[in-house]
């Protein structure tokens, strides 16, 4: 019932950001209290037990990783842009289908053995799920999976993020 | 007694970005789940009542603004950088100390009348939110008010904010 709630809330946007694309906007989504809602209560509950840390990647992954965070009583770490956090930070760039991309972590952002959940919107290809697994394990931490609101399954970064011995939870997956 | 605690996390990072400036580092206090929670539920509480959405501004602002959303029932209306929101949108360009920076929002986001509540992380010269009130007055939203976690009193952000009519709630204010 949430999940079908969630599924109706995320909108085709044909052509976008390139001609052929379809982009998926989840923007009707966060403005639907219920549906917002909805699909927390839904990541909350397919988490795994005793999650120390709750990690999510700028931008839209904060939306539903920090609300994850708060519900399982679990702190919060941002993985941001390069440039943006303040202190010594590690990073690590990654292939995009146009150009390439970084991802930057505090060095101390997550303590040796720390049980950490990855939280982030959308699942395509996983390279950025993928670089982010690869910065929690440089810092120490045990990976326990990644959760997201909607995995395109045709771009196979379920089968990535496995190869990697990282399981993923979706809620919606469209294929 | 949360306020304090809110206060004690936020943690002075020297010279950054550039020299002389010291920058407010937030991610302590995301880090600690009792620090995080404790500043959203004073967030919550210091809320006027009727919010029909809660809007937050790219990346920071996200991840207090979409929790306070759901704590209230209401909906999240995202404010982005240019080139990330896939519909069309109105976009506002402001003043920086070093440059410009223009923000937009969906044209379809806030129904004429709704009753918004802007929330942010922090508060200094209030160029983004004053950008972002432009932003939601030409929606036609009704703007009830600005709740940050931190305002940096000396740069005179809730001045030029009142001057617009909209009222600055903050949980610690340094001068």
């Amino acid at each position: 019932m949430h999940r079908r709630l969630v599924a109706d809330l995320i909108v085709d946007v044909p052509d976008w950001p390139t001609p052929g694309v379809t982009f998926k906007d989840i923007t009707p989504l966060l403005a639907s209290p219920g549906g917002f809602s909805a699909a927390v209560t839904e990541l909350v509950s397919g988490a795994p037990g005793d999650v120390d840390l709750v990690v999510g990647t700028e931008a839209r992954g904060f939306l539903f990783a920090a609300p994850v965070a708060l519900a399982l009583g679990a702190g919060f770490v941002p993985v941001r842009k390069p440039g943006k956090l303040p202190r010594e930070t590690y990073s690590q760039s990654y292939e995009l289908e146009y150009g390439r991309e970084t991802l930057a972590v505090h060095t101390d952002a997550v303590p040796a053995g720390a049980r950490v959940l990855v939280v982030d919107d959308v699942l395509a290809t996983g390279g950025t799920v993928a670089a982010t697994v690869d910065l929690l394990r440089r810092l120490g931490a045990e990976v326990l999976g990644v959760s997201v609101v909607l995995e395109l399954g045709f771009l196979g970064g379920r089968q990535r993020l496995q190869q990697l011995g990282v399981d993923v939870t979706s809620l919606v997956t469209t294929d």
